[in-house]
């Protein structure tokens, strides 16, 4: 397949923008080999000095929490932290290939095990290095049978590779030229957006009548970013949003969610909620009701809206009509909304340390919901009063 | 499988014993999951602290060969070193599973730089780990598509299962139990010939009338091994050998190969030595005689012998008439004769530093080779002269 090629030159050449000299980290699955070999030989043809690439296998997570000891399940690796403090130190690329959730791996598993087989100490070095814009990072999906098995209910991976390469922009004559004018498209619509400085954002469609105050000052966010030496990278491709984080106290009106979407592994489908003062008064779906009213009860921020994101008819993931049943993908199908923790770098870099006090909304859980569609129209409300079309018909209609 | 899973019960529970709270490092290929998986499982079974899986893929390897900066190719990954050095102060078990050559993935590629695409600082890790007796370790090897097709001419992955399971003793109703009781054979047999204190070794057989002198007190070994803190484990499996270190000066006769073997790639047919005072003065082949001439020009230590090992025929590796062209079960398919370097352990242990000056010979190639057969006798020679049959018609003669 010519196709796993191009898309490993979009992801050396564009998702990490790999440099002369530079060490490259490539972790994925066992089962996504020729697609992290094209990215091991892109990345050493790119200039690469090392490429260190790390084979997951969630067959060896079973076993430990199958037949592991209770207190080798939150172990982490020292020398995989190792890795992950090296590669800080040394500005490299780290690439992460995503696929499915995994979730029949794990069936008829002791839950709360599952959920303490993880290594935290590697998750932390990786999500300072992150933080730190110490390394240039993207995340990336690429299909597996278990994957297309999960979501299409055969293991039609050449159906999955399709949607994966539509969404990937891989049927353009030039798929890295296409991301990078995607990407500037998305950098200079954040920009705009934030220099307009608009008090509020206004969503008006079937179902929907919601207005969500912003942080006066926030910046939007979207497109590529920057590591703290100035290196560019495309953190997530796809990515197709410019968001922000609006005002914990300020959503009020009622939203209704376009698309169902999977939490904790549970379908939600049919979604409502009802705010008032920022907070979610109210919450019925008509798939799932229970799992939305838990995680709900998570802890106090999680009533209170942390991310509103705008996408537009341009991404190419609602196409497809897959639902993913991966973040990257289904995120980044239309507008969303997130209840739960919003992101302090909207104030600056670095983000003041009293960020809540701004209105940026703190929570142990962030959960995505599509609210986009053709029949949304979503504009901005001007200090004065006056509503700016943003999007509507699925179309942007703010100038740059 | 149920068969798998036999086999992965071996390697845990004979292979490598694993003790209560033990760490497990498990090395393989991508492509021998399921039995890295099936390790994994019967390890924390067995009560394993933690089970770390590196999962090997030569084709990343071929494309820093292919595409790599010179300077990249001798780069040991810092974290693997640690590794490494971490399970030996843990007293860690650690298994490698290994396969085929790899050759064909290796295709078209510059051979000097290939030899240079290795980790060195991770290799000397190990040995050092391995010298120190600080791990219990053990060395197996799984079915792959490629190692079939290398060996069979096609992907018989089957065929060549059939022939592993029967090496592996996997057709015995109880395999442990009987690798037990054939380790407990080996480990006799070398106690009782380091107890006679034979003077030399004599082969009888078609084209074959070979005489060559034992080090005076020098030990025989075989079977299992031990840890430094005294835990056994079987280092290779399958073993069927006990084997010494010949003197260096003590060889004279001729001596033919009763198998083809493979050396760096080529195929050798028809080998046949002659020595006088212990060097190899003459060499002939049927095919690769220019390779086995190179190769004995290495070094002075390469013209001369390092090791001497027995092999009766309860060993299955001949039975299954499959050359694997993987040196751990090849040379445990007959008695073998090997030039070049020997074993300084011989000696004792810890060895003596001056083991040159007993007679071990040293050298930077060892090459094995079989010369073991039904027509062949082998006898060992009393300091008095009389000779005592030990191998005869493929059986074992002597008294344990």
């Amino acid at each position: 397949m010519g196709e796993i090629e191009d898309y490993a030159r979009l992801v050396v050449r564009v998702g990490v923008a790999v440099r002369e000299g530079q060490d490259v980290l490539v972790s994925g699955l066992i089962e996504q080999a020729p697609f992290l070999r094209a990215i091991a030989e892109e990345a050493y043809r790119a200039g690469a000095r090392h490429v260190d690439v790390d084979y997951g296998d969630p067959w060896i997570r079973r076993a430990l929490v199958a037949e592991g000891r209770d207190e080798s399940l939150g172990w982490s690796p020292p020398w995989m932290v190792a890795r992950m403090e090296q590669a800080a130190e040394n500005g490299a690329a780290v690439i992460h290939v995503s696929g499915g959730s995994n979730a029949d791996v794990y069936e008829g598993l002791d839950l709360s095990r599952l959920a303490r087989a993880r290594m935290p100490e590697v998750e932390k070095a990786w999500l300072k290095a992150a933080t730190d814009r110490a390394v240039a990072w993207t995340i990336v999906a690429f299909p597996t049978e278990r994957w297309a098995t999960e979501i299409l209910g055969e293991p039609d991976v050449d159906r999955l590779w399709r949607a994966v390469a539509h969404v990937m922009r891989l049927d353009e004559a030039d798929p890295a030229a296409a991301w990078s004018a995607r990407l500037d498209e998305l950098e200079a619509r954040a920009a705009a957006l934030t220099a307009r400085g608009f008090d509020a954002i206004r969503y008006r469609g079937p179902g929907t009548e919601l207005e969500v105050g912003l942080i006066d000052g926030a910046a939007w966010l979207g497109g590529g970013g920057r590591t703290a030496d100035g290196h560019w990278h495309a953190p997530n491709l796809p990515t197709e949003e410019v968001f922000t984080s609006p005002h914990r106290d300020g959503a009020d009106g009622v939203v209704r969610a376009s698309m169902p979407f999977s939490l904790y592994g549970t379908m939600i489908d049919g979604l409502e909620l009802r705010l008032a003062g920022g907070e979610i008064v109210e919450a019925n779906a008509r798939a799932g009701e229970t799992v939305v009213r838990t995680v709900l009860a998570t802890d106090d921020g999680a009533r209170y809206l942390g991310e509103l994101a705008l996408v537009d008819d341009g991404s190419r993931v609602a196409d497809t009509g897959v639902l993913f049943r991966n973040t990257l993908f289904d995120e980044n199908a239309a507008s969303h909304i997130a209840w739960g923790s919003g992101f302090p770098e909207v104030l600056g870099d670095p983000p003041p340390a009293d960020h809540q006090a701004h209105g940026v909304n703190d929570s142990r859980t962030h959960v995505d919901f599509m609210v986009g569609s053709d029949e949304l129209e979503i504009s901005g409300v001007e200090p004065g009063g006056a509503v700016v079309p943003i999007l509507a018909g699925g179309a942007w209609q703010l100038a740059d």
